[in-house]
């Protein structure tokens, strides 16, 4: 049981506080570029981190704090800078912002997670950030959570901030959370930072156990143009202070479990929407595949194509480019066996037998949101996805992005 | 020993005929859609087709008959329909097409090859390729290549016709070829035809070798969007019309290896920078590779980075995202041991040393005509390969390509 809090965000759950000012890191604007997040009381945390092989300083650093603290109580953010391909130099760095939220909030050193996003390969202006921090400090507040999703945003369009009060069996807790991201979207993390917050007192290898879960069916099954970034993560802390303690395999473990879905979904979904220069959310969804992993590798490739962005962006039923992604996606499928639906207007039939109705099809593409089912009737199981479609402007965004 | 032959083609071969008309497939244009190549000779004859698992009705006829014939003497190709995903009725129409083809030609329908190049999962309109065939049988010529190469168009700007006279040891030898292709160009294939002939005389097995090695250093490397299509073939006929007879690792074999290799690449740079929407044509040199596997898989990534290529486009020297990309490409590299140049200006160097001189590298970018290397200081293999940028006409051109 569980229900969307209006304007929520990371600061909704009891315990934590949060800030967002622009600190100067973005020069040509005036936009917030530097995120606070902090709890006094201590917070259990795990994390799940991008799978590119170039990591950026602050993702090493914080991937590290994360394995080896017991607890952390604060979370320093900027946008506009990534500090990834920064060599030496760019850690140090990563370590001074690190050290210096940590005398600021005068907690130690390894209590805080740091993390950046913006360009690649250009040296993180240091002072800035420094004494960015010593202006963010006094601004926390228990309604910053918005701000600090400001704060954390690069080529968003839209703020992405939730929460949910969740009804466990032993009583409430809330699970608030913010993120960013839309453009070098791609399963496996992709240029995309979540914090999320709850109240819930849970152990750490239970936590880890139930947000792995979540980034699998959320985080990992979108695309926007299938390029992973070098400083994605999704952290989660946990403070326990609503003395509600879920334990594993408990029935409130899976009433949290699926809140966790819930919001983790809500911001895979609306990192997509708001994909750069995308026009539509398309939703993919893969049935009667013989192994999910089947079902994935078919979804991934119908996302990351961008003969079918393309399509859909021109609101064209291409449906014959669909079933091309699908069956250069590498899984062992049948095209003869595929049907292929818009919504709930079937389109193609087993042995290729077409059945489109081009001008419903056409009332269904003109939509905002779309949904496609591609049944490989090949087995029992299924995946869903999330895609954005490919426009002129996800170009213009991109062509000069660094410069 | 080799020379490019002036406005060659499929047909600067000896005993080579061909022609290129418009039969109508097209219905909004005049353009040519139906092309006939033709050898009184009998060809020995190999091909090379998409590993798309979804194949288009003329391509499993064709690979079929290269398969159990031992001669062939026409091949017959239409554009602006490929005949895929049409189901039964498709496969039945190709057969009809290959068999009128062979009926007009008075020889064996086994010794006809199909092709067909457009929209997917339309039905071919057979009565307009059956009278196109016989209008276009008594239009044959040796100097029809050109009208050929024309006639397999779809979204190509430019006509793609090649001929090399080949010097060896025991004679001259002549290699034409013609090939079309700009979008849904991928690896191992794309939409991309490429029929070439020659009047060596090689057994098939010996052709099938030759063959296999130059697609792999040649279309096999090519990226435009990182989708397969379903009809790609490459198509090698020799008719032994010189009477130069090749045999295995002979000189001649070598040498004629060489310019095969030369035409194929030729052709594959043609397709990329003739790419939808394309405007600079980027080679991709990975060097210092632990194997070859590792270096393509690199230059694949790279290649196929939507982020890459609209940098390339923005005329942005975008290092950073060069690097992420194959920081993503599942290559076991190590990043801080990359170092990174555009044309021959060293950019980045091992340690994440930034040595780029912007002005400089702008200069470069602002060419046609890119050449970047990734030296991944891990090994002693290299990869090459080709692919353009993204702009806003791709998004375009494929938005509303079937209707």
């Amino acid at each position: 049981m569980y229900q969307f809090i209006k304007n929520g965000s990371v600061t909704s759950t009891k315990g934590f506080k949060a800030a967002g000012i622009h600190c100067g890191v973005k020069e040509k604007s005036k936009k917030l570029d530097l995120a606070l997040i902090y709890s006094a009381e201590p917070c259990t945390v795990v994390g799940t981190y991008t799978l590119n092989k170039v990591k950026a300083a602050p993702l090493l650093i914080s991937r590290d704090t994360v394995k080896k603290s017991k607890y952390v109580k604060a979370v320093v953010v900027n946008s506009g800078n990534a500090n990834a391909c920064t060599g030496e130099e760019g850690y140090l760095d990563a370590l001074d912002m690190q050290k210096k939220c940590a005398e600021g909030l005068n907690i130690r050193q390894h209590e805080v997670l740091i993390a950046s996003t913006g360009v690649i390969g250009q040296k993180l202006p240091l002072n800035k950030i420094i004494s960015g921090i010593d202006k963010i400090i006094p601004r926390l507040s228990t309604k910053g959570g918005i701000d600090a999703a400001n704060a954390i945003m690069t080529t968003d369009l839209k703020v992405k901030s939730y929460a949910l009060k969740v009804k466990l069996a032993s009583g409430n807790v809330t699970i608030g959370a913010i993120c960013k991201g839309s453009g070098m979207i791609m399963p496996n993390m992709a240029t995309m930072l979540a914090f999320i917050s709850t109240d819930a007192k849970i152990s750490k290898s239970v936590l880890y156990d139930i947000l792995l879960e979540s980034v699998k069916k959320s985080f990992n099954k979108i695309s926007v143009d299938g390029d992973t970034s070098t400083n994605d993560m999704v952290i989660l802390l946990a403070n326990g202070a609503s003395d509600i303690l879920i334990e594993k395999n408990s029935r409130d473990y899976n009433l949290f479990k699926d809140a966790l879905d819930v919001i983790c979904i809500k911001m895979a979904k609306s990192i997509v929407s708001d994909g750069e220069g995308a026009t539509k959310l398309i939703t993919i969804n893969v049935k009667h595949a013989k192994s999910e992993k089947e079902a994935d590798i078919v979804a991934k490739s119908i996302s990351n194509s961008p003969l079918v962005k393309t399509a859909f962006y021109g609101g064209d039923a291409n449906w014959g480019r669909i079933l091309s992604a699908a069956g250069q996606s590498g899984a062992d499928i049948d095209p003869a066996k595929v049907s292929i639906s818009f919504d709930k207007l079937p389109v193609l039939l087993p042995n290729y037998k077409l059945v489109i109705d081009e001008v419903k099809a056409a009332k269904i593409l003109a939509k905002p949101e779309i949904s496609v089912t591609i049944d490989l009737g090949n087995g029992l199981k299924e995946s869903t996805w999330w895609m954005c479609d490919l426009s002129e402007d996800y170009v213009k965004i991109n062509a000069n992005y660094r410069t």
